[in-house]
């Protein structure tokens, strides 16, 4: 009885793992969609590759300094390549987690950082960075020793990936137009439905990302994490749409759809730990929180992030994260309890940003030495997709004259239409 | 083993209920690439705000009335906001079963109607009339004391939601330019690709809604029941592209594309109680009814339905319902049984269409006293994603200039596009 | 007990199904993301019949050929339209594979083949020429007692489709304007983006197409499937990606996306048998071996696949199969075997590449008897979409004009845009 249970566990947690990658899709749609044509080739690629070098590096280093057995609670010394006795199913759902903590820096410094540096960053948060934190919160590490909950990654995931993002958004600047003086330009998303697209996907993913994190098919748990991850993100869908209409007079359809993230991010953290009006009204304040720090960081603190992904994952995921200390139904601020899970959030909360931002600063640093982090200013007014692949992502119906030369017809197209711009630009 | 059991059917109903949740996806994917683009952004919002509306309102108030203990089999009475001993993976499922009702309204009246008039109607629809009619059908209601079949919903859920869609369609009037004296012109979709797109996002969820309405992973029913629907609807696709092809000469893309989701809902009422075959004549019969109901609706009754919904729901969806009364494999008419099935589900048939149009006749002339059921011709002949949203769905790669104001680049973004409409429309 | 884990081991296979099947949304985003818009129609239109027409063919006489009792190792010989005592949750399974290897066909065939010809071409292979195949390797079948291994399908399915589509494209010929004396010009797909959504469904689909064909809940096996899968395909992104760099300078999109289709065609025959380090390396080569395939075929053997389908499925089919003479855990080259299993494998894939390449010969022989093959070239510079539907995939916001006459808006609409089409093709 205790294999069969054990295959049950089994399937739900491979369940899981599929439909957290499949959120790469998700991520690749709302970036694509929410950002300009010229550039979408890339974004595509950042996104593939991302997932891509993500697996592999987490398999050959990532998983065993996350899950490996503990030096002072710091970081994993074992299992690297998956040596040893690991639990595969195990390690297939992690390492999906990780390439997502990773992609959400790629929205924040899109459509103008070097997808060299691009791929060097993503390198070390799959293999260090983030692992690091994981072993802190969901291993044997000195955070999960406190008591810090963080149920499926508000702040595992998120809210590391969005502090990596800010940093690098920081440090390679805003996109050319973006702000001139005093005035704050907004540079329209090319294709919104795409973006819509990648919510919904997300929004389904996240629910084997919520569901999955019970790691066992627990009907006295599941059933409740996936209400709760139902009820945030439609609170967050609400609470934005309402926000946007009262402040602005019209429901704002970008931000509506990044609401149904934020409370996605929200719940994240607490889904098996908080009640279903718990839930709603963390992703109501999810939504009015992201609506405003989205605001605040592109209008006053002026750090561009084309999709908005540090306020989403980052703010909604600090907001997630210490909702617990109020909303946990066996010890919140409003449950009773006193303010220690209050002040455990906190502490776990700056932990992460402080090791975050100092070891991505420090990374890209070293990129630097290297690689530019930026593209030049001629390569991105053309459009990354000329710049670092000689291509577009849209074609109008027509075929492109090769040349005479090796027959070679991939080495011709790229030569083609890297002639096409050059003339187009001119 | 029973609670192993228990964990088994536990992740099956979750994960038809995440199928069925994707299913709003592929709804918005469906109406947007149907309908013009300068309408794109609303049908969205609509699509996103009903999924999140429904579930909570479902949460509060729909899951007590649908199935809490029964008021003379009419209606429920306790269990608001999930007080109570609910049955959490149960009410997951219901809720994303309700939002699917009231999103397939969103189709019929795109391009036209008030976002807040349709809203407040998928208030209505998602909190007290879709739930009236699922405690007739699959609580203690007095038409399951009958005996009436509606395995996963063709009347339950596809009849009532194409009912409420007529009633709201027909009320509201057609699109501005549809129909010129006797002429009836046709609207192309903007993008039909992304329509294909959705029709196989719907196709995949309904897996998961007939798969997962066995409530529990039983191999003697499941298997079965995934096969009728697979082959329920690739005989609607092809009945449709014959259909089009003897009728008009050519197959037609968007009517194939519709025929799978006219065989979906038609296997949906029996998709536990009929055979392969049996399955298989319902779809091609739903595909050639749905074909001639779209006709019919759009030329001969003159009710202007964007995407066909109305006919792919409701009158395939009788016809599912029907179905049974001739295809059960245990008492059908041609399974030797007498007309007894067939009577009831007339009987049921009537009674939702009874119910429904005039529960929601008097919801939208409820909402009428306080809002316009539908925007002004001109809001209409801008784009409702203009007068509604003050944005668009698409955009060339531009940066748009901000003012010199607050700083609120949002504010700026939203009064820009708002004059660039307003220039580009003089 | 053994009825608890037959419901676990059913609803795995379901769920693998379900993915399979969704896998037909990919392939029908990947082939019109990666063509020209005007023939956007057509291929949405083979797509969604190849799964219709395969699904129902498989249920009539496919399954039956392909795992009834066998008649000399060669076919099987009963349970037609599932007659007798068929395992239907197996059914469902193996018919979304069959339709999968019917659609490889229509990417290489893309742009320029006859619907009529493609869909009974479809019919022979979903309903004939795959079943022989299966059943050879994966049923009672000859070259299965020879131990030929196909885990999930890399020659079953991939090369299947792959060598079928091989003649089908050399038989009709390259699209007008491929190839102009020495010259091979570049025909750019309209849609890179959806292109791209359909190989991360794809990916998707894969987890469910390898993990599903364990057949059973095994948590001994089907996580280090999974883990394989996964790490074969991100290893075929990297290979390409990095390949594509190191030869022409830029890391090529439309490849890139296609190595992860490469390495998890490459994975697909071996997933149960290699270890982790064994996958990556597997895909690493895929990525390589499918990158050159595409250019010898589109350069030098001058077949014209649109999509590079015969590269993505068959080269890599073949090596896939191949691979696991060495990489093979328990008796490969690389692992102290000898060269027995290369050498069945060897013997496998050649069987199967004969087979289907005369049976689809002759079936096309057959077929053009009754129809071209091809559409005129007049069809063909209008497009596919106004030649076989009288449409177009995508539209401006516009009204079309109804005739006065009967108010068959369909009609009228098919008589519009051809009337449309012959105007601005004159």
């Amino acid at each position: 009885m205790e294999a069969v249970q054990g295959s049950v566990d089994m399937i739900w947690i491979m369940l899981g793992a599929m439909l957290v990658f499949f959120m790469h899709a998700g991520f690749a749609m709302v970036e694509s969609g929410f950002t300009r044509s010229k550039n979408t080739l890339n974004i595509l690629m950042k996104n593939i590759i991302t997932i891509s070098l993500g697996s592999i590096l987490y398999f050959i280093v990532g998983f065993a300094l996350m899950f490996g057995p503990s030096a002072f609670g710091m970081i994993g010394t074992q299992g690297f390549a998956l040596l040893g006795d690991a639990d595969i199913a195990f390690f297939v759902f992690q390492a999906v987690f990780a390439a997502t903590c990773a992609t959400i820096v790629s929205g924040a410094v899109a459509e103008r950082v070097n997808l060299s540096a691009y791929i060097l960053l993503t390198v070390a948060i799959t293999a260090v960075i983030y692992p690091v934190v994981g072993h802190w919160i969901w291993a044997d590490g000195w955070l999960a020793g406190l008591g810090f909950i963080d149920f499926a990654g508000s702040t595992v995931v998120h809210l590391t990936g969005a502090v990596a993002a800010f940093v690098a958004a920081w440090k390679i600047g805003p996109r050319i137009g973006k702000y001139n003086g005093k005035i704050v330009n907004s540079i329209p998303g090319h294709n919104i439905p795409l973006g819509a697209l990648g919510v919904f996907i997300l929004w389904l993913g996240w629910f084997g990302f919520n569901g999955g994190s019970t790691l066992a098919a627990d009907p006295e748990l599941v059933p409740s994490v996936i209400a709760n991850t139902l009820l945030a993100a439609s609170a967050g869908v609400l609470a934005t749409a309402g926000y946007t209409r009262l402040k602005y007079g019209q429901i704002d359809p970008s931000l509506t759809l990044n609401g149904a993230l934020a409370g996605l991010v929200g719940i994240t953290a607490g889904a098996a730990n908080v009640s279903f009006i718990g839930a709603i009204v963390i992703g109501l304040a999810a939504g009015v929180i992201m609506t405003e720090a989205i605001r605040l960081l592109d209008s006053k603190i002026r750090v561009d992030d084309p999709v908005g992904a540090i306020s989403v994952h980052g703010i909604a995921g600090i907001w997630g994260t210490i909702a617990i200390g109020l909303f946990d139904t066996s010890g919140g601020l409003l449950y009773g309890g006193g303010p220690e899970i209050l002040g455990i959030q906190t502490v776990g909360v700056l932990a992460v940003v402080a090791w975050t931002s100092i070891a991505t600063g420090l990374v890209l640093g070293a990129i630097s030495l290297f690689v530019p982090l930026r593209v030049s200013a001629e390569e991105e007014e053309s459009g990354l997709d000329f710049a670092e692949h000689g291509s577009q992502a849209y074609s109008m119906d027509e075929v492109l004259q090769g040349s005479s030369g090796t027959g070679d017809s991939f080495a011709n197209r790229l030569n083609q239409l890297g002639e096409a711009s050059a003339t187009s630009k001119s």
